[in-house]
């Protein structure tokens, strides 16, 4: 950890150590460097016998200073100023080691260390020089995160060229007195995977660049730098990053960036290329020989490259091999490409070769069923491509000198149904899972999918910065990143509420993904759900454009890029799929309105378009095509060809008044098939429940007409009696408890209008004999609280709940964290949530356990945790009871699992609900309990009413 | 009977002898009447004493014969010509007696009875008088019948007027020589009730006549003339008869016409008067001296015309009183209005009063439940408004002097769906329920709701023909009364085709009333149930229009009206909703031709308004809103207020080529969701079943894309295997059986277009060990057999199958009848039918035995049949096991019960399927087994294929 951050993080809580420290100085000090000041440039000195690499990151630097201070400064190889700043790899510059061997600079702190740097000013280090800024790598990475340190330091942002973010102009540039520290990665290789790249990347890069060719990765390469990551998977759908253009695999050494293939492309080789030059089948089992050769080519070209060697075979286009569960085969392969290595490399032992395992799918069940490959190669693990984590090294796995990694996505193309096209997952998920995988050390290399990189920015940039340096997060700041990364991007002013935005629009994301939302899943029947949702998104887009209003108009392009524009397209695929819904049950319902509603989609399905349109125009087209992921109008797992408009009703209403009544919660509408049985019923009511249920009257019809309604009881409340309807309107039915019985109360109201007869809405409210005196109060048939708004005991620092922002889909979750390899022992000792409950009914209930889809990561585990009500005994509920893929399927499409257990209450009254920690990694969001009333929703009702105890 | 036409029934098979006789001579001979010929006309003679109603009579003859003949015949009351034509009722006509005293003329056929006349030619009855043309009544009535026979036969349609058919025209018009004949009706009272006639017949009279006036009911009085009917329950919805117009009843009096009101109206006042003149509630427990004013007013006023008047009381608007199930105020009541009639006919016995007491919906309970009315007073039982008589009467109650009758319904304002548009009743269904009533003796009063009148021409004019004469009407000769009838309008050149046409359209409104035919109704899915109505409507208006063009100009309007327009409009509806599930269907799938069924929609719909409007505007308007109706938009009982044309489906299809692929028989369609477990499934083929199911391939978007289809076995066969689609096309799978291994065959077809993967349709083929040798082969999981396809056996003259033509929804019925009374003793002595079965399979299958919706009608009957298999015992099925309204009210809708039972086959072969007569009244249609394959459809899937054993 970066000494200086460190002590910044000790002081300021919730201040993160992620992004570049503060050594440079608002304002001069006496003993500040100056980079630039009013009179003077301080003189860049390079080695020019250091890395090509680093020479080219000098003279990016040297951009980026120009950039933020308008200064250009002078870059030299010999000769003196009275500031310098001296750049060098550590054995690369003749420089930096006549200051280390004169006793200057003391670099034992990285001297050795895998891409380490150290930052150190100097007084007085040569003759002449009065204080030397010193960026010393360990070696050519080192220096380069050294360099893009600073740069990132004095205002240039990782994104300035991948997300038009502006230089932050400073005329002057000063580095604090006393700046020293020095940093050094935990994760060894850290990369993303340019991944599902076709149409939007492609197409933006062959209209940018003609290809996927060294012109566009030299500005893939410089974000990892200035990310400081090291690790590519080249964009492989169409593409063979070798083959198309040499250079793209000599620059991407030269500037430090190791490379390998996906998952599936053993030996450095892309799978495109045996379709350039394979002979016969992709079949090991019958082809051996030219593919045995196909892989000696790519060993021999990558010889001289820092790589790292995929292993394995599957099928082409990253299928399971025609051989299916054949581990003799795959042994055989692996041996066979160890063989073609150790004749390749002959100057060193093979085991000093990087090597990786992709444990991905069908591949992990090879291990799981005890194939195994010798110890050097890493072992990469993979989540279920939906961010969860499947596999974690076990004890006796991390003894391996190869170690482990993790293969992660932010992008997907698969079922349940893909996900391609905006950033949908929570910072907080990201953290929760990356955390386990660096406490099981599971952190030689951390690469995660990230589709056409854009619009990922901001979780590609805490991914790789979570790499470089896990321990530098927790729980509890994790917003704040965000409000730092805000303020990096767009300055301090906004910097909070647009975290807020961020965590808003990737929270509603996090719930479902736009990809995966549909008409029907959010209800428009039960606790105004979708209504409410709608209402958050809405707010969120106010709050933005009032952001955006007073960022200036060098920020513009970049908020669009990385707020606005992901904010208000998810809002327009759920509005559209709200509008959707509607349009169905008012098409159904044959309502006069379902025209509306139809022209609501439309709507949205243009505005979808309009905001695509927007992205692509700016900056004069910059990211024409980057926003052309097709995202509208699934059918299965595959996103369709182009954005289809879902099909809408469309009513003909005729010149007559016809009234037709719904009353909330059902589809149902008046005239109804008595035929069939049929009535119109509102949901019964509680005290402290929902307060107004709402009868639609509408017209079928385009000539308005007259209703009245009149309630058969006192203790109704209409929100009005009559009225003139040309479309719509409601009438909200609410309660007097005052004047209700003790008991069932139920009674009706009479809608009449157009007709015979006119609609008869039967209303029901239930008033309990007792009063509730504390805790969540059982209403409208269940009782539902938020994980976090628990009592949390017997925490111990071997297991404990812990509470996490921006992880639930409502609220704060809980997550059971442990030592690693925690073994819970006594049930007694389990720290716990207690639920402190109030029901008016007794009985055997159902309580709904909501919890996020993990995995049990490590084999022979479980995820459980244990309920006890009151003193009882706690039972041990599996909160992945079932292993089913279609169970899977709807844990990742919800972002859920929901386990339901019974729960039997014996007498009304106050009641304590504890839940046991028993296994880590349950991360547990809601608890439902179901009393009899619970409606179908997506997201659970509100949680309900909490009382608190009179004091005294 | 007529006797001559009695002798022409005998001589020609399937003759109907209810049409007028062919007493007319198509070419003169010697001793032939000359109404008209080229040189002279017979002169009419008739007393000016008899009756007023005789004398307007007369000259309506006087004007029929010039519409035939463009002569105009004197009408005298004394004097002398060569051919004389005499009218008079007996005992007022001077001439008359005069002839029959002087022994010139026996009367003694018909003197003395009900309605009665005599037509015959008489030679030199007078001095001077070469020949005379007879017709007298027996009274005033029977007098008018005859005239109007006479009209009849020489080629005035009783419709002229009514439905604008021309008479025929003809220059001589020659009595044959030697008619002489005499006829009387079996029913005394025959009328219809117009009812439920807002919008159409109260805008229309409205508009012609200034209301429901004298002038209006003009025309009604003299249809009901012509049809020999006499009774008559007025427009009620916003009129009273008697009030709104005294010439109104001084007019019905004058031309025969008994009057009463609905069975609901009691005392001959008008349910609207009571509105207009009652005072306080219409409630008899506390308000009955005003009532029984009211009353008292009702009898006197028509004390001297001739009336029936009704006893009891109902709620106004046609509802139960509000006392409910009162029988006591009840008895009351009726002991006071026979007081009244009392205190009002004091010359004569109050049992020679005409009195009804109207048994409809929960009055019949009254009577069940104990309550009775003296003898004199008729008995009036009633359909269930769709058309099955509840109840007639048992042996011991056909001795009241009062009699029974019947009502009836062609037209019905209530649950489960009104249906008021056009005629949906096929004539079988009336004759099988009609000639039970006579049978059971209910036979003093037959009336039918009418609705609007028109376009019920067709059925009201076989209802009052069969309530003359009930026993010249059998199940044999209802299609050649339709040819009859056709040709009186149309002339024979044609008329065996319009019959058919005739039949045609109300054997499919008899399937579903339009009302209640919604998009699901017929099955898109299986057995291509909707297609084939589809095709079987085309086709008939195809034959319509080609016989349309056929007819000469004068016809045009009366074809339009009685055969053109219900044909054209009742597939309007039915296109209307299979366009609207298509619609719905493909825009589930979002197929690019949901826009297609939408536009189809949209035609069907237009096209409806399009034949409304053609049928308003005939003869300059003279139908002017007659089919201004609504129906359709119906989501309960009740009619919308207009025509709402059904919501649609409208896609928005982007130009991309995007393939969705669906099978036969569901509305899944790939990409299908693996999440939940879909695959796409052929139903399963079977030698002797359906020959193709379809696969049908479609566009999501609007560019033209590739497909191939490949199946993965070489016993399926595919009508093509590539083709480029640009909106859908379909392949047609069928089955090579000589490639098929015996037992099941399972495959697949690969069809690939756009889209990963492409799109798999799992085949599967059962080709069964054993050949069918004889029977209905089972085949896709069923055995269907029309019931009409049995064999025979034991048809006794005391019970009997009898097969009615046009009964069934899909063939002609099977219908259990027997002597009244007739109790089966001997299950072994029952009639029975036979069908020969041929199973593959075998197991407890199900049992579908279809039936007519008929009811119980006698108390303490079922509708019993028994099942026997082979010469098992045979197992008593209740086809009419379920009471509930529910069920009842899914029975009308349906136009047939289907009754499940158990049906166990031991052994796969040959088997023989009895079905035993036990009840009478009992309608079996159409038998289903249900092997493990029955799908889903309206009318059941299609008849199986019957092997016949070879000969020898």
């Amino acid at each position: 950890m970066r000494l200086f951050a460190l002590f910044a993080a000790l002081l300021l809580s919730y201040s993160v150590a992620a992004l570049p420290g503060n050594y440079l100085a608002a304002t001069p000090g006496n003993a500040d460097f100056a980079l630039v000041d009013r009179h003077s440039q301080a003189l860049i000195m390079v080695d020019e016998q250091d890395h090509k690499g680093v020479l080219r990151a000098v003279n990016s630097l040297q951009r980026d200073i120009q950039r933020v201070s308008d200064k250009q400064l002078s870059i030299r190889h010999s000769g003196r100023a009275k500031q310098l700043l001296i750049i060098g790899s550590l054995g690369k510059s003749a420089l930096l080691d006549q200051l280390v061997s004169s006793g200057k600079l003391d670099v034992s702190a990285i001297a050795g260390k895998w891409d380490a740097f150290q930052i150190q000013l100097i007084s007085q280090p040569l003759p002449g020089v009065e204080q030397a800024l010193v960026i010393a790598g360990s070696d050519k990475r080192g220096t380069i995160y050294g360099i893009y340190d600073l740069a990132e330091t004095i205002g240039v942002s990782p994104w300035h060229w991948w997300a038009d973010v502006p230089p932050k102009k400073q005329p002057q540039l000063y580095i604090k007195a006393g700046t020293a520290f020095n940093d050094a990665p935990k994760v060894k290789y850290r990369g993303i995977f340019l991944n599902d790249e076709y149409p939007a990347l492609t197409n933006w890069s062959n209209e940018k660049f003609g290809g996927y060719n060294s012109k566009f990765y030299l500005h893939v390469f410089e974000l990892l730098q200035r990310l400081k990551a090291n690790f590519l998977w080249p964009a492989m759908w169409n593409n063979a990053f070798a083959d198309d253009d040499w250079q793209n695999a000599v620059l991407a050494d030269e500037m430090g960036i190791v490379m390998s293939n996906s998952h599936h492309e053993p030996m450095l080789r892309a799978d495109k290329e045996w379709n350039r030059y394979g002979e016969g089948p992709w079949e090991y089992s019958t082809n051996r020989a030219n593919i045995y050769k196909f892989w000696q080519q790519g060993a021999q070209r990558h010889k001289k490259l820092e790589s790292i060697f995929t292993l394995g075979m599957r099928g082409q286009e990253d299928e399971p091999m025609s051989e299916g569960d054949n581990i003799e085969l795959l042994q055989q392969i692996v041996a066979d490409q160890r063989q073609i290595l150790r004749d390749t490399f002959t100057e060193q032992p093979i085991e000093s070769v990087p090597q990786v395992w992709a444990l991905y799918k069908e591949v992990q069940g090879f291990y799981e069923r005890g194939m195994r490959v010798p110890d050097d190669v890493t072992l990469l693990w993979a989540d279920d491509n939906f961010g969860n984590i499947r596999r974690l090294p076990a004890a006796e796995e991390r003894h391996r000198s190869g170690g482990a990694g993790v293969y992660y996505h932010f992008d997907y193309v698969g079922a349940p149904r893909s996900y391609r096209w905006l950033n949908t997952v929570p910072l907080a998920k990201i953290w929760q899972q990356m955390a386990l995988a660096r406490q099981y050390q599971a952190d030689r290399i951390w690469i995660v999918n990230v589709g056409d990189l854009k619009p990922m920015e901001f979780p590609i940039d805490f991914f790789l910065r979570m790499a470089w340096n896990p321990e530098a997060f927790n729980a509890d700041n994790l917003q704040q990143f965000a409000t730092d990364w805000a303020s990096q991007q767009f300055g301090p002013a906004h910097a909070a509420t647009i975290a807020q935005l961020l965590q808003g629009y990737t929270r509603h994301n996090g719930r479902r993904k736009p990809e995966a939302v549909e008409p029907g899943t959010y209800s428009i029947f039960h606790y105004s759900e979708a209504q409410r949702v709608s209402a958050e998104l809405t707010q969120l887009v106010q709050t933005s454009d009032s952001v955006q209003q007073q960022l200036g108009p060098a920020l513009q392009d970049a908020y669009i890029q990385l707020v606005a524009h992901p904010l208000k397209a998810s809002r327009a695929v759920f509005e559209l799929n709200r509008a959707v819904a509607l349009n169905r049950l008012h098409g159904e319902q044959g309502r006069a309105s379902t025209n509306h509603q139809a022209e609501q989609v439309k709507f949205w399905f243009a505005e979808d378009a309009r905001l695509t349109e927007q992205y692509h125009s700016l900056g004069d087209g910059r990211w024409n095509h980057m926003m052309s992921q097709p995202h509208i109008g699934f059918t299965y797992w595959r996103n369709p060809p182009a954005n289809l408009m879902p099909v809408v009703s469309l009513a003909s209403p005729m010149p007559v008044a016809d009234m037709g009544v719904a009353a909330e919660g059902s589809a149902q509408s008046w005239p109804i098939s008595e035929y069939a049985g049929q009535q119109l019923v509102l949901d019964t009511f509680y005290p402290h429940g929902q307060l107004q249920r709402q009868i639609e009257v509408f017209n079928k019809g385009t000539m308005p007409f007259e209703f009245s309604a009149k309630a058969s009881a006192d203790w109704i409340q209409l929100s009005h009696s009559s009225g003139k309807i040309t479309v719509e309107q409601n009438i909200a039915v609410s309660i007097d408890w005052s004047k209700a019985q003790t008991g069932l109360n139920q009674a009706e109201v009479h809608v009449q209008g157009t007709g015979w007869g006119g609609a008869k809405v039967q209303v029901s409210a239930f008033k309990p004999a007792s009063t509730a005196t504390t805790g969540f109060v059982e209403a409208d048939g269940y009782i539902a609280v938020e994980a976090a708004s628990a009592t949390v005991g017997d925490n111990s620092s071997k297991a404990w709940w812990q509470k996490v922002d921006g992880l639930g889909r409502t609220g704060p979750a809980m997550v059971a964290m442990t030592q690693a390899d925690y073994q819970l022992s006594d049930l007694s000792q389990a720290p716990y949530l207690e639920y402190p409950l109030y029901f008016h009914s007794s009985g055997n209930f159902t309580l709904h356990s909501i919890v996020a889809p993990t995995l049990q990561l490590i084999p022979g585990r479980q995820l459980r945790i244990a309920v006890a009500l009151n003193n009882g005994p706690p039972h041990i509920v599996d909160t992945l009871p079932d292993h089913s893929e279609q169970a899977w399927q709807q844990a990742v499409l919800d972002g859920v699992r929901t386990i339901k257990t019974p729960l039997q209450v014996v007498q009304p009254g106050a009641h304590r609900l504890r839940i046991y920690l028993l296994d880590p990694a349950v991360v547990l969001q809601k608890l439902l309990i179901d009393t009899g009333g619970l409606q179908p929703s997506y997201l659970g009702p509100p949680a309900s009413l909490l009382i608190s105890p009179e004091p005294g």
